[in-house]
């Protein structure tokens, strides 16, 4: 079922709108390709809700913000719901700064998403902006012992905001507050490639936007590929290999990625 | 012929002012030091002018534009000009913003430029700011089916602009508005390397910079050493390699580019 | 001994804020990892001491600079000042602009830096802020015939401004007025991989938030590490290998160094 996700990605081959942090633009740039989507980067409030009226799908990472392309994410962000286009949230450093946290709430208050990416803290910031209770540790990753309530955590913050939350870490959590996708894939070298986050948002958001229907599958499906794309690129390691090696060794498995090898290899479990 | 502009980068190593997008800035600073060059990134209004003034060529690169950097493109244009400085225009994504095309006007209104490069589209939308009648397809490519018309088309657009015209497809079309290189070389896969025209306008900006007197040779061995370079970097793959293991080849090829490879693998012929 | 530097990045696990250009700002944060620290990359005024508050040390990068990133470097570098952080300066381009210059000069007058990372030129610059007699050779390049006068004046700026100076070239000075260590790790290859500088700052950032009482060994430990990384790479280089793949297994090598790695390699000698 991932697999017609991905195949629909490479046959509807969508133009994705992604107003990026300038870190990782090129990375993300490049995954969207390899995965047969078509990347614009624009981040000038001048053109971007004429960008994002072009595209099929739009991406919003937080990275290295400023005012500017604050202005730009919440236009466009607003400019795909009138458009009916999916909007993916990457709330890269939710909880670093004031400035950080209160651009994701202004996202999350203006902007529908469709799917939300982020780590167990950033998940948990905007959900103390909707609920202030919270009880999730900040700077808990998701293991096989706080799976559970994790997971609970995570079905209750997509039923609050009508997102699909993708809380990613050494298990993923994908859920549209009803279904939850447990994913194993990955591998953890790849916490030494900078932005393996934010290419896994702007993969979901290209396949998001050739499968606006159904934004969980087409999550799902992007953790599943980013994941298996890291265990396929970590057996090709060298001894001399590292991460710079890795990365790249990462968005060449995606490129390369089929839907038969993505049936194959996603691993997960669904409750 | 084409090795001798090469041995001249290679000879003089000049430096070039790229004011660039951010998303490819890296691969064309790569790729202006591969070929023998050196860059120079610098994009603030209060230094652009002073940084062009000391360098031999300059690139405007109109990938994710703002108000600040079309003000710096506009005032180093000008200043290069004065100086006699070759300019490289790049318009990306001319069409894709009323924005970027009004600022691809304003800078084709206000610069003289050695050498224009784009696609089809992009040089399609600035020849409609001078010559409203158009008549070429927006979404055409270059194959041997239009090439005829296509070129044409090219020779007018550069008679017109007094520059180089370089549209780049599947057949890439090099002219002064006299004579005509039609080159064959360059693969499919290039078209999953981001900013492979971004590299190939920084490329021909340090060309232009070392053969001051000869923008359409100049021109015409970058887009044969870009293209050849991807040519060779293709013959390189491995079954597991993908774009991003491509990209590095493509910079590493042109890198070991010499003189006698370039004119042996340039595969061009002149109208 | 520098090798208990290395092992005290990778026990500790620094986080370091870098306000960098953005065209190397991937590479940097690569190199940040790679070595076992963390980075933040942020350049908001509205968030950058807050960054810095969270954060071990602090690199300040002056290429591609502007008027927002300039406003931040100075409010987090005096932030990192009054909580006891070290801030690292790579005065890119120190003497291109009078923008840049009149940036580090500024830079210079109001934050107290660890280590001060540049080439001859660049040092060159700031020690005219402070000192105009000068004499050094604007163009001048570390060699074995002016080592002696150089690293004098290396001396000389590190005694005025307190920092560790780490001047680098073909040698690499580094020197708290005191001691200067004068390391020969490198490769002339290492020139055709554009921000190998700023990778190197950034890292001798990393080196100095895990070890803040001894910013002349985590510098000069940084220049080791990244001068033996050069090295290590170039065996790797095959035929038809370049400075694109050299770059990648640049960052490889920092990943896969050992503190004993260090030891053997680091070919330095101290005066």
């Amino acid at each position: 079922m991932l697999g017609s996700i991905l195949e629909n990605v490479r046959r509807t081959r969508p133009l994705v709108h992604c107003i990026n942090n300038y870190v990782t633009a090129n990375d993300c740039a490049m995954i969207v390709l390899a995965c047969g989507a078509s990347p614009i980067m624009a981040d000038e409030p001048e053109e971007a809700e004429e960008i994002t009226a072009r595209c099929r799908g739009l991406c919003l990472n937080t990275g290295t913000p400023d005012a500017r392309r604050a202005a730009s994410m919440l236009a466009a962000g607003k400019r795909a719901n009138a458009l009916g286009l999916p909007v993916v949230l990457d709330p890269v450093g939710a909880g670093a700064s004031r400035f950080r946290t209160e651009l994701v709430r202004t996202l999350l208050g203006g902007v529908r998403f469709a799917v939300i990416r982020g780590n167990v803290s950033e998940i948990r910031v905007l959900a103390a902006g909707t609920d202030a209770a919270g009880g999730v540790d900040a700077d808990a990753a998701v293991t096989e012992g706080n799976l559970a309530s994790l997971t609970a955590f995570a079905m209750e913050f997509a039923r609050r905001t009508g997102a699909v939350a993708a809380m990613t870490g050494a298990i993923d959590v994908v859920t549209d507050g009803k279904t939850a996708y447990l994913v194993r894939n990955g591998h953890p070298e790849m916490r030494y490639v900078t932005g393996a986050g934010c290419q896994l948002s702007a993969l979901t958001a290209a396949f998001a936007a050739a499968n606006p229907e159904r934004p969980l599958e087409a999550a799902a499906a992007a953790v599943c590929t980013m994941g298996l794309a890291g265990e396929l690129a970590y057996r090709r390691m060298k001894p001399e290999d590292g991460s710079a090696s890795y990365r790249n060794y990462i968005i060449d498995a995606v490129r390369n990625m089929t839907p038969e090898r993505l049936e194959e290899g996603a691993d997960y479990e669904m409750r």
